[in-house]
């Protein structure tokens, strides 16, 4: 536990746990986390969270999540700048997925440089892009 | 493969392969869906989908998971009668998530007869509950 979580499981909700508490992660301690664009509730990206980057994404207002292929904490936008301020977060009926209410910097949540990660759409039977990249994604990541 | 599926995957997409083997899933043959309401953009629920859900969910227009706690396909509705229609479909650029889109039948997505799953929303360090349920779960299931 770092001590910003510890600040932020102090206090015990309807269900006689702490915010963290609640959460139910899966066999290998990660939770998946929905990135929703607060502005037009476009659906950004999905990745990862373990007990640390909740806690960190919590306690710091920036979305945190669990590289699983780096297996290590990802701080969004630490190498591309395109960071997700969090200004809201919710978790389902099952507390098993999260939902997080982001600004996204810089307008691009992908890392191939477009602003959501879910630009194909099944058209005729074929995955089809819907939109192009907004920056090089060479010139995202140095 | 059904009957319906060997229609859907007739055609080769631009990475050379059809849709349905573009599709990235998990070591158990799983892969998360998000429902988000097409009219308002609202995450409705997060669920799971095998192979055989996902291409009967393109051919049939209306959302089929999978139900890791029963082991068989779940016909979204089947009991509730709050089916999904699924009015478009998109996958993540890792192709390891997919987007659908949905009008809800009956406004309800939950089982516990809320609109959405994500109905606590963390505030003042607590899950508080944000919407009540629409209907009496207990009406939903017979």
């Amino acid at each position: 536990m770092t001590q910003t979580s510890q600040v932020q499981v102090s206090r015990i909700g309807p269900d006689g746990m702490t915010w963290l508490d609640t959460v139910r992660f899966d066999s290998q301690g990660l939770i998946p986390a929905i990135a929703q664009n607060v502005q037009d509730g476009e659906v950004l990206m999905v990745a990862w969270m373990n007990r640390e980057s909740l806690a960190e994404t919590v306690a710091t207002g920036r979305a945190v999540y669990w590289s699983r292929s780096r297996q290590r904490l990802w701080r969004k936008g630490e190498e591309s700048g395109h960071t997700q301020t969090v200004l809201g977060l919710r978790i389902d009926c099952d507390a098993d997925v999260i939902l997080l209410e982001v600004e996204q910097t810089g307008g691009v949540a992908c890392h191939t440089g477009r602003r959501r990660c879910f630009y194909r759409r099944l058209t005729d039977g074929v995955w089809q892009e819907t939109e192009a990249p907004l920056v090089d994604p060479e010139t995202i990541y140095r």
